[in-house]
């Protein structure tokens, strides 16, 4: 099992031709994201990735990390690596440089996160998270706590972590029950028990700063009673150093199917009715702090479903190309063939190579439309960039997390036999991938996401746009010709029939409470990979192009043109023929009652 | 989590429609197969499964099978289990009366085999393997060979395994270079090790029969040249009592993502040049009285793949009745709706039921077009039926163990957060399943045996078969109208695009050695998922039929129109889209270098 290799081309390809990295970099505030320098730095992110991460992937898989006496000790070698990633200045390479972030572009940073990921996701989980909370506390923290907490969180020298799930609230946040009361001295007391919270206690950073959401003496029901606070490790004094230890610690660690390295613990504050807390943004408001930092650890999930299928994808590759089987057509006679000769294992690694450029399409664009919500030259251009960022990001994080499943099982496969041995590594991003599709929100809940806020949102102006855009591919394709015709014509019936199960959704949402939801999953399979298509069918374009002025990259050109239409091929007709699914309504959901349903 | 409950009922029912029954009990040897007799098997057997077998999945899952000094040990229980296993005499219900078995038909045998692999995996596969050997010696041993083995490995007393595998030597077979000698007294000396050896050693059975495959000297190379030799761990002395331990042993065991509790072994034969084997079939015909085997075990496993589909719906179910979360639309207000209400959750439990009910079809319909093949009236019917049972088989296999661990996978996707936890036992399913795409054939080669040999087949004669019986449930459901309309009408469209694809298939393959392997698994999954249909099309009509006549169980049969109305509109439509996919040609599959696959 080789490490894992960063695929800098490709990743340089999609920020260049689908991200449009050179207009990013003409923003204000991301003037210093030139070629060059992003050059450097993914190719020292590479390295770091490979050199750093990649060797600790299984070891940390194998050893897990484990509680004792409220103390969690992660597998050797972590404490190591989370001090070079600080030291490389890693954490930090989309933060604001005011709080001394490398400033980057998120597009940019995104390729980072697919390293770290692929290399190794158990340990890439952790500043996933702090990155939330930076952007979180960003939004929404007073000048006081940016001032405290922002430069350790933006350096990685304090960590954070996410608090919102308790064993009865989970999926509906609204219904938690943790609580905050109101101290003397502007603070608050904070006590209840948090399940599943990622990274709760580790040894790797000097501090933790937790988000915590719990509710104030009478607020309201739901989730507009849930206010946010900033609840760290160590209380931090007004010089910045450390003080006392926080009343609050971790219960136990969950025994986990996948990300073994990556402790999920249960927590507990205010055992001893001393657990401070700061109110983060308005109190009652705390959802919609939650959410700047959900937004941001969802497109960072689906990066995680990029990264497990591109890691997957690798090992599978080098497999085939070593394992002999049989004898494949035209293949010399009397020896074994190199499965990667043979039609179907090749058409698993295609089937994965394919959904992986059209993940990286997505996810980086995605990225790039932050970016311009962020820094774009006028309110105008900053609204309609927010609007496809929240458009793609259920996309991203639904469409990408169910895919890294798909595609790790699909790795599996190829090995045969050696798949389900655990020494092969394989089997590890099947098992692992498996929480991608869960956390941050279920992707049951990304498509509720999709059907019930983003197709309405700004008045359905984002989704119109998107429509635009694949209309113009579509048309792009038909007038380049040659064999960019035929993935026009799929491109096109893919679009029709989106358009036609959007249209049935907003015609019918209004009066049938369970029409969209109904159609909700296969709706969001059916509008991401139709994205994804065309993000491929404007890769393609590009390469056309770029070879057409003499490029002399001709082979990896070409094979941009080859994925395209491998996807548009292969995977695209069943996305397409998701209309009747997604448009047949709830009836046959319900027929039959729940109390047969388990007879 | 509660234990598995076998779901009698829908068994029955598919029983009696699809395969049936009434029809099996008056062909020869199959008279005592009736009505009340299948009843009270089934009913016992569920007990056995609910009991017996159940309650020791999870902690054999977490205990696992170890090795020490060639011994290996099962988890606590095991012994006690297949004790019972023999003593209820399970082992050899479907075996020939002669041999002491029940003579049951193979498709009540199956209906108890999905039952204990449901109950437990890792536990059933055990007596799967014995059941492919037992079927194999009465096909091709001498009667001399029959009489020494078959009773006892019908009782279960002996188990048996399965040694094809060597490490360069998987999925082609031919590649093996385990050695036969002849010895004086016209037996065998065997040597060679062997991999992924299920059973390869246990204390289970007091003796264990192993079926290896090797070369004789001078055997021609490749598929042509390989020998089935018996190769028992204890020599059997004429009086039918054991003798010395034989010159074999189990090596070591794999550490795999499932079933722990199923010893996989590597087995070594003859390290002191002393391995006793006895020829199987004739010499260099090996290959064929391993097909016998296989063919069996392929069924086996894709039981395996409904069942496996089966105890995960069946715990999904059982946790969105008890988990609450959010309010789903027209439940009472004010209170947390159990998650059965919302739409999305009931369309992953609906994707479950359907594909099962169809899988359940397509298996019991294959087991009793081998009891038709075995018991036929005449020499026309059995080659009728055997043509059938054969073209069934790599859908049975390939189609029912990709949906095991799809549907796996969604079971997990209901529990969210509690999904990932092993605790749950959820995940353990999601592991489980993933060997069975992989063993008896990976399903790239039960597609390449669908379109390389079972298209052809007689003929083709099967094919057309099948495609008469599908066009004939098209034109009854027309017939019956009303909700049996839009089913028509929907499996019309699979079937003609079904048809345009074996067209293709029939007139490519031939000039373009390519052509079909590059299509084969899509084709594979199109070709099975019609008679999915097909087969719960006419499910629904044998209902309506029942409920016109006045059947009372009107719930009950009414939830069998819904569930292929669920089917047609929401699982047959993607199938349906792979038309362009399979005839696509290998063109793309190729055009990428695959140096620069792997850049």
């Amino acid at each position: 099992m080789a490490e894992y290799s960063a695929p800098l081309k490709d990743m340089r390809f999609v920020l260049d031709n689908i991200a449009d990295l050179a207009s990013l970099s003409k923003l204000d505030g991301y003037e210093h994201a030139e070629s060059d320098v992003v050059d450097a730095v993914l190719e020292e992110a590479g390295k770091f990735a490979s050199n750093a991460l990649s060797p600790l992937n299984k070891s940390g898989d194998m050893q897990g990390s484990h509680v004792k006496d409220g103390v969690v000790t992660t597998p050797d070698g972590w404490v190591d690596a989370y001090a070079g990633f600080v030291e490389g200045g890693w954490n930090g390479i989309s933060a604001p440089e005011e709080y001394d972030g490398g400033g980057l572009p998120s597009a940019v940073a995104l390729a980072t996160v697919e390293m770290w990921n692929s290399a190794n996701l158990g340990f890439a989980l952790c500043p996933l998270l702090t990155q939330g909370a930076i952007e979180s506390i960003i939004a929404h923290g007073t000048k006081e706590q940016q001032d405290k907490y922002l430069k350790k969180l933006v350096s990685g020298e304090w960590a954070a972590t996410m608090n919102l799930t308790e064993s009865q609230a989970g999926s509906d946040v609204g219904a938690l029950r943790s609580k905050a009361e109101p101290a003397e001295d502007g603070s608050w007391r904070i006590s209840g028990q948090k399940i599943f919270i990622t990274y709760g206690d580790h040894e790797m950073s000097e501090n933790i700063i937790h988000l915590v959401l719990a509710r104030t003496p009478g607020a309201p029901a739901g989730t507009r009673g849930i206010s946010l606070f900033i609840v760290p490790k160590y209380l931090v004094n007004d010089d910045g150093t450390l003080g006392e230890r926080n009343d609050l610690k971790c219960v136990s660690l969950e025994e986990k199917i996948g990300i073994h390295a990556s402790p999920t613990a249960v927590m507990s504050y205010g055992d001893n009715g001393n657990c401070v807390g700061y109110l983060l943004g308005a109190e009652n408001k705390g959802m919609a702090c939650m959410f700047t930092m959900m937004n941001s650890a969802r497109l960072g999930v689906g990066t995680q479903g990029l990264a497990i299928a591109e890691r997957a994808y690798q090992q599978a590759v080098e497999y085939a190309r070593d394992r002999k089987q049989g004898q494949a057509p035209g293949m010399p006679k009397g020896e074994m063939t190199p499965i990667i000769h043979h039609a179907d294992v090749r058409r698993m690694l295609m089937t994965m190579r394919a959904n992986i450029e059209a993940m990286r399409c997505l996810i980086y664009l995605n990225g790039a439309c932050l970016d311009r919500a962020h820094h774009g030259p006028d309110e105008d251009a900053r609204t309609k960039a927010m609007g496809m960022a929240e458009l793609l990001t259920p996309l991203s994080k639904g469409w990408c997390t169910d895919l890294g499943v798909e595609m790790a099982s699909l790795a599996v496969q190829v090995h045969g036999g050696m798949g389900f041995i655990e020494e092969t590594g394989v089997g590890q991003y099947y098992r692992d991938a498996r929480i991608l599709p869960i956390y941050e929100g279920t992707n049951g809940i990304q498509a509720l996401d999709l059907v019930g806020r983003k197709l309405g949102l700004q008045g359905g102006e984002p989704v119109k746009n998107m429509f635009a855009d694949m209309q113009e591919t579509v048309k792009a394709l038909a007038e380049a010709g040659d064999e960019m015709t035929a993935m026009s014509m799929q491109l096109n019936l893919a679009v029709t029939a989106l358009k036609e199960a959007t249209d049935w959704l907003y015609g019918n949402a209004p009066n049938d409470p369970h029409a969209a939801p109904a159609g909700a999953t296969p709706y969001l399979r059916m509008f991401a990979t139709t994205v994804g298509a065309h993000l491929l069918g404007r890769s393609a374009l590009k390469a056309r192009a770029m070879l057409n002025d003499g490029a002399t990259d001709t082979d990896f050109l070409k094979s941009k043109i080859v994925t395209a239409r491998f996807f548009m091929g292969q995977i695209l007709p069943t996305a397409t023929a998701l209309l009747g699914p997604v448009t047949a309504g709830a009836d046959t959901l319900f027929a039959i009652d729940e109390e047969l349903l388990s007879a």
